[in-house]
Order: structure tokens, then C-alpha cells, then sequence
């Protein structure tokens, strides 16, 4: 069965659109003491109304312009990031939601890359820092109707196990070569975003680093016979600790380990030598959440 | 107004979710005469359906393994790469959705790249070939019920207008500070994807060299007052060209090119000179679509 | 045997060292006419000379601000980029020579993207371009003593011979499991670069397509035994038909196509499906030059 | 005056060359014990000596395949990665020496990706990691005549002080337009590399947290004029703590923070919101050194 109907008689119309700016790097230090903070962003806005007149007639009279987005992100960076980044971007889509004469809907999503202080001796250092691993995120989309959606999550998230996960009794057709195994490498990039329910006083910042301490934990705590259901006892586990938490979405590429080969060299390999590779990759995607 | 309902009392459930195998480089050579063909993709899948007793279970026996969807690319691509890669994805679909013991729905994204034949003394060789810039992609859906959804697409087409295009008149607040121009630089990477209607005995290769033609020639043949009417122009264009196609999305990064002030080296720069810029970039996106 | 001697009694000084700008991103429109032009680049400099103070007391009297360089590109675009990148390369060397009080030698390198006219019922456009694949690489050196060196070249392209390849009676340790073939794809991302010797009136333009064009021809022409004979190969046709060049670097990786094994699925696979691979590749490296 | 020579009557001749594999991702585990250990590493190597025959009559019965090599490292993996990546690069070295029939130099780069230990409940896990910045770098050349040398390094070190950085009192010319600054952020993504003298008997391993250390702090104690300023520091600094180690080479691109321009909008800019870019970027690099 084919899907399809014949296009005659049809209007060609503008569907579902939005624009915005994406990109932008902001860095924001804190330099009250002599102690200075810094917070390093990624930030991209996109905004979706009713921006018909621009798309057909070339009117922009409505269009806010991306560097006007630009601008009001460095703009509100001065006053509204001491708190969390969650905080920052429902600022940022307030803001856009207020300054766009046709905005319906705003979002919003801020990448924050970690930065450690540099120990001197033993000493966190007050103004020198490195680049850590791993990224924060959070996405607030907001509409004219004043109701706000708060994403939390995170990205750049490579964690391994040497052993305690296998690969066993799956399905198997005519195409399938792979032996089971119950001793591999579990390896993967995490990204992961869960949505609030209740934004009423929620400390975004402990909640963060709660998520992520419990995805890492659980991770480590268990036979994993899978991807499919690491990712589920992680979900599970997630929302258990966290009430404030509706539903969460882990993505987990699985970063293949393949035992080389070594008895042809007369060495054995017993779970020791591993070929790491990036293509194919399997790709295992889901969402934990409450019923309604 | 905060959305948002307290966890108390509600069950904690598996939500939507997928798995499969990306990045599956894959080459196939047509050898049938001394006039080689070479096809390059990329090939992705991602299936879902009823995967509840391994995620909270750890029962497998009813995953195939991605290992074996890598195989079964492979192994297919013999047989069903001839024709257009929107017909290789088909089979694929097919073939995951008969596989899989409980897949309701098979998606499979195809990249392929280009490849030109080297001309030697202006006559194109038969095995030698150099690779091209773009892409050309596919997407595969279908589900057990039998209905299929094909879209075709590309990426990575970048193209530029060194004159004919403006950005004036657009909403002006307290944070605009960018000028009016009536002649700029318009420059983009373009991603675009459209679904066919009724999929009865259409020649897809056709249809994408045309879409591709009617895209690069929309974008020269106007003043464009705004990317938001360039990109509703190339769409209305496409549809009105081809009946098969119900909608059309493109996606337009604004590659910005910013006019170098020379005038304090004592030299003019009448749009001579630009400074081609990265970050932050504006991303104008939408669809173009016939009424139902 | 092992190499080194003991620190005592040594001196600690500053060796050799360079500074500069890199990734200067620099569009130069022509447009005399209605048929613009499209000169896209990327520009790195690099100063050497003596910068002592500047390291070992902090004195920065003598050094050229690296911002400074990044004006002098464009500054110099609008007048010295009507002719080659090449040109273009020559007339920074010599600013740098120049400006800077202790600079001893100065280097320029310039990368150049293609963009080719979109066609329209068959013409070219005025002013619409989409870029091609493909490089085009210079680098000019110069010191303060007059010599100039001029290398040209060309990076990003990316060739395949899918037939007339082979690799056959290596040499065998007990580590090697690679069977013998003669028949397999051979496939590259060349980078190459030549230097040119007498420098008085070059038409670099012409050049630098004839050693492209050169290149692609010889690629085709051989059944190749090795990466080795066919960068010799290359090399030596490029000498022998431009006496402008005293010698050519080739830089080959090889990147491996893997037969998939499709017996096991009841398929023959005679060189028909290929699985590509980037992890790990060949690395063919060479010069072939003029005795002097 | 212009360098050059007419090629007439000279020789077409192959000059250096050196062919190896690059890109072997090799993960190796330690599991003698309960608590594991994770070594991950990307090997590169390249071997130079007669490949003549190969060259030019396509005689490869000399050459050792690259499949070769990857086996090798792989093999060699097993029995040679429980110390140093320098140690395990020096095993290399004298395999290929040994291996190759007419090789005369061989070279061995590794990178070392870091994992951390996951914490749960503030213990460190046996077998579960997270990949942490960072990487730690070897090379290692050997010849026929025994000679080694070895180069250790680190890579992706990107560090930033907020403040006790300046750029004043630098040479100013018609093209300069950039004000002094005494107040700025100073940010950079270190690459190093360092070569020992006499190899009997180091600790590779605490000499490179011994550099590593000293490095980041050397950036943090002083108010820096200029990177080229503190790179001389780091690289003293260094060579006066390690009499083992003969030169130190420090490449510093500098990532470059603007002052955002707030006062247009009503706002103070006290050194607290910048714009980070990428492009273009100054290139500061130098190496220190002991005299002779």
C-alpha cells in the first residue's frame, strides 16, 4: 500500500517555520572578588509566528533581526547569569517572546562548556582555569501564551566498562554472523535531556549534578545485557530519585571494541587488545517517563 | 503560568523509542562493462516497535542485532543498489520490517556522494573518478501496515550571490544595531528535503536533478529581500514544477560575509572586500507544503 | 646505544620560534563589470626574526601586532589579489618583511575554495555561485636577504580508480595476514605541493591547472602496483612537463575499501559491495625532484 | 633577486619518502586484577629507508605492508603497553627496524586519551571509566645505527586566565588598530612537546605529570605582556626543573575574547561579557632550549 494523493486543485501554501540565531559564544566571568567564576556558552535562538508577510510579500517589518538576538544575548549575559543556565535562557525567551512583534514561540538552547581551576600546589587557582570534558545543556521553549518548558541535559559524555556487560540470545535471521558474548566493552557517548514538570523554585544546578551522578552510578552498578537495558535502568533510576523529573531521553551510540585477532600470532588475547571504531555504529535512543 | 504536575502516584514507563545502526560506509562498483559506476553511501537505521522486554527485562530474543543490520546493507546492496537510492532504502525497509520479529516501523536515511569522472584529454574516463562537493539524500520510512513514506533530499550544496540580495526595513528595538543594506553578500549551505506523494512509478533520479536545477536557479533569478523570501520562493517554485512533491523543508544557515572597513587605511571598500565569518550564524528554516 | 648528555652547566635560551595569524577568513569580490568574480581564501602568516625581548623581558616594541597582520590582509586584497594567489602571497611576504623592525623571514599561506558559476538554461551566472570540492594551496616565503620561494599547491581531492589497481609480492613477516590481490579500488585525498625555481615571469594560473590536470591524467593512465609507483609516477610527469619545477611533494592516504564477505549470505561478491574505511589508513608519502 | 635554475640537463630524480599507518585506535586492558586498567591510544607509524625498487619499477618485495604495521602494534600491544607509551613506542621502533628488509628510520607517534575512574558514593569504580580533555603524547625515532630519541608531549591542554594578562607597548603601524590592554582574557589550547637527553632510566610517566604541572602552573604566577612572553616562561621553568629533558617546544594558539559593546545599550562592559572566536587566531610558537 502506497501512500499519496494528486497534487491538482491544491494551494501551495507556507507551512511550519521559525529562524534565529545560532552560535553564539559567550563567555561570562565573574570578577566581583578576587575569586573570578566563568561561565562559557554556546547559545542559538529560534523563534517561530507569524512571519508570513516576510516569506511571501518580502515585508520584514515584523522580523526581529538575528543580530538583534545577538545582541540581546550578550546584553542580558551581564545581569541575568549569575544563577543557573536554565534561569538565563527562560530570560532570553521571555525577552523575545516581549521584543518580536508577531513571536509566538520562543526557543532557546544554551550548551555550557565545564571549566576546572588550575591547582597550584594543591591550591584551586582564583583566576586560571582548563577546559574540562563534557557539556551542559538546557533548552526552555516558551510561548505567547505564558506556558514555559524547561530541558535539562547533557552531551559529551564518554563513559566505558572494561567488563560486566554482554551481548547474548538476541534474535538471529539469515544475516546474522555475530557470536554471543557475555564479557565485552561497553562504551558511549551520552547525551541526555529530561524536562521538568512543576518550574516552581526547582534548583537547577543541584538537580543537574544529582542527574548526572546517578546516570554515572548506574551505569556502573550492573550486568548490562544491553544497551537497550542499561539505558532503561538509568531512566528508571533517574526519575525514581528525581520527582521533579517528568520524562528523560538518553542517546547512546555504541562505540564498538572489537577483540583483535591475536592467536594467528601465536599470543592469546583474553579480553586485553581491542580494535576501537567509529563506523557503523549502533545507535540505541529512549525515553523513560510517568503516565500521565 | 508554569506547566507541571507533582510525580506522586504516577508509574514510571518506557516511552518512545529506537535503535539501529549508523554509519555504514558502503561502496558498490557496477563492473558489468570496461564503463565502471561507482556508488558511495552512507547508510542508516533506526527501527522501532515493541522492544519492552529487553529494555526492562534484559530479554534480547526479539532484537536483531545491529551487526546484522550492518550485514543485511551489505548484503542487499548486490541485488537492490541498480536503481535510485530511494529504491534501495525501500528494500531495506522491507526487508527490517519482515526481519525483525516485533519491528512496527523501519526507517533507513541514505547519503550518497558524488563521484564525476576524471576527463582525460576532455574525454571522461571509464574506472577514474574524482568526488564532488554535495549530497544527495534519501529517507526510508515504513511501517508494518504497509504505508511508505519516501522523502528525498540534499545537503551540503553551498552557494553564494555576490550581489542582488538586501536585508532593510526589518523591526528595529532597543538592541538592533545593524544597518540597513540594500546589497550584501548571500551565502548559505543548503540542506533541503521533500516527500513524495503518491509513489506509484516515479523516476526518482529525474525528480532530483530537477528539484536541484530548480533550486539554483530560483536562487539567481531575483532580488532577495530577505532569506525567509528566497527560501519561500525556491520552495513555491519546486512545487510548482513538480506534482509529486506535497512538501518541501529547507534549511538555510546565513553564512555571513561582513564588509571589511578599510576606509581608516585610507582606502575604499565599495563590497570589495569581505570577512567571511562562522560564528554566530543566522538559520532560517521552513516548509513549503500544499493544502491537504 | 642511546643518545643525550647531562644539563649541568648548560644554558637555558630561546631557540627557534615564529608567531603570527592564522585562519584569516578573506572574500574579494570583483566586480568591474556585470560578470563578478569570486576570490575566497584563507590566510596564515608567520614572522620570524628576532623577538628576544619580547620572550625573555616582556618588551613587545619590536612585535607586529597579530591583529595588525589580519588588517594587512584585507588592507592588501583590495589591490594585490587581481592576479594569483600566489601574487597575492608575494606581496604579504614582502609587507611583513617591511613592517615588522626585527622580522628576518616571512611566511604566507594561503588556501583558496572554489566556486563555480550556477548554470541556468545551460549559462553560466553573473553573480551566483555554488562551491566545488578542491583546494588550491600557496606558499610564499621570503627573507630579509631578497630570496623569495614559491610553493603551489593543492589539497582536498579526492580520487578513486575503481580497477587497474593492485598490490602484490610484499614483503611477508610472520606479522602479515594481507593477502596478495590485483584487482582492488585505490583511493586518495591528494595533497600535493611543487616549488617553482626561477620565479621570473610564472603564469601561475596556467601552471597550477597543468600540474592538476597532470596529475588526474597519470592516475588513470597505469595499472598501479603500489601507491608508491603511481606517486613516482605522478611526480615524474609533472617534472618532465613543466621545467618551472624543481621538485613535488604527494601526500597519499590511502584510504581502504574492504571487500565484504557476502559467501556466507549465499552471495558472490566479485568486487562489486565495499566497505569503506578511515581508521587506521595508509600513509604514502614522497618527493620527486631535479638533481641539482 | 629571485631564487631558481633552468631544468635542462638535470636528473628526475625520487627524493625523501616515508610510508607507514596512521590512525591504529588501539585499546588495551588490564585485568589481572579486580580493579582494571584502561590504556587507549591512536598509533601512527612511518618508516624511511631504500623503497627505490618500489618507487620506480613497482617492486614492493621490499615493502612491509601497512596491514602489517596495524598487526604489529596490536600484537606488540599485549606484552609491551604495561609501562610508558614511550616504552611501548620504543618497542615499536626497534620491531620496525628489525622487520622491514631495508628500512633505515623508523617513527612512532602515539596519543594517549585519559579515562577517569566513575565515582560512586565518592569511591572510585574497578572497571568503569569517563574520558576525561586531554591527551598525552609520544614520539619516538630510531635509526639503523641505533640511535633513539624520544619526544613526549600533550595535546588539547586548553587553559584561560580571566585576568593578569595585558598586550601594550607593541609595534604600531599604519595598518594597527588595536588599543593596549593591561586587563584581558588570555585562552589557549596547548600542544607541547619535549625531548630527553640521556634515556637511561627515566620515569616517563612522572616526568610528564612533572611538566604537566609545571606548565599549568607557570601560567597561573605571573602577570603576562604577551604569550610569547609566558611561553618563554613555561618553557625555563621546565628545563630548569627536568635536567632530563634537552628542548621544550610550545605552540600556543591564542583564542581570542572581545570585549562585548554594551554601553550602546545602556550597559557597563567591566571586563565581564566577551564574544569568543575562532577565527582568525594568532599563532604564537617557540621552542627553548639548552646550549650546546
Amino acid at each position: 500500500m502506497m501512500s499519496g494523493k494528486r497534487a491538482a486543485g491544491r494551494e501551495i501554501v507556507l507551512g511550519r517555520n521559525n529562524y534565529g540565531k545560532s552560535g553564539i559564544r559567550l563567555v561570562r566571568i565573574f570578577r566581583d572578588s578576587e575569586r573570578h567564576e566563568v561561565v562559557d556558552l554556546d547559545v542559538a535562538v529560534a523563534l517561530e509566528g507569524d512571519f508570513e508577510a516576510a516569506h511571501t510579500r518580502g515585508d520584514n517589518s515584523s522580523l526581529l533581526a538575528t543580530d538583534t538576538m545577538r545582541n540581546t544575548a550578550y546584553a542580558l549575559a551581564k545581569d541575568h547569569l549569575a544563577s543557573s543556565i536554565e534561569e538565563f535562557g527562560m530570560a532570553l525567551v521571555d525577552r523575545f517572546l516581549e521584543a518580536g512583534p508577531t513571536v509566538e514561540r520562543a526557543r532557546v538552547d544554551i550548551t555550557a562548556f565545564p571549566w576546572r581551576r588550575i591547582e597550584v600546589g594543591g591550591k584551586p587557582h582564583e583566576h586560571s582555569f582548563a577546559r574540562e570534558a563534557g557539556e551542559r545543556r538546557a533548552a526552555v521553549t516558551g510561548g505567547a501564551d505564558g506556558v514555559r518548558r524547561v530541558e535539562a541535559g547533557l552531551g559529551d559524555l564518554t563513559m566505558m566498562k572494561t567488563t560486566r556487560s554482554g551481548w547474548e540470545k538476541f534474535f538471529r535471521d539469515e544475516y546474522t554472523t555475530l557470536p554471543d558474548t557475555d564479557d565485552r566493552i561497553l562504551a558511549t557517548v551520552v547525551t541526555a535531556s529530561w524536562e521538568y514538570g512543576d518550574l516552581a523554585s526547582l534548583d537547577y544546578d543541584r538537580l543537574w549534578t544529582g542527574v548526572r551522578d546517578r546516570l554515572l552510578a548506574v551505569f556502573t552498578d550492573h550486568y548490562s545485557p544491553s544497551m537497550q537495558n542499561t539505558l532503561y535502568r538509568i531512566g528508571r533510576a533517574v526519575l525514581e530519585e528525581f520527582g521533579e523529573i517528568e520524562r528523560i531521553h538518553l542517546s547512546f551510540p555504541n562505540k564498538h571494541h572489537l577483540l583483535y585477532g591475536l592467536s594467528r600470532f601465536g599470543t592469546e588475547n583474553e579480553g586485553e587488545v581491542f580494535q576501537a571504531t567509529d563506523e557503523p555504529y549502533g545507535l540505541i535512543e529512549g525515553t523513560v517517563e510517568r503516565t500521565p
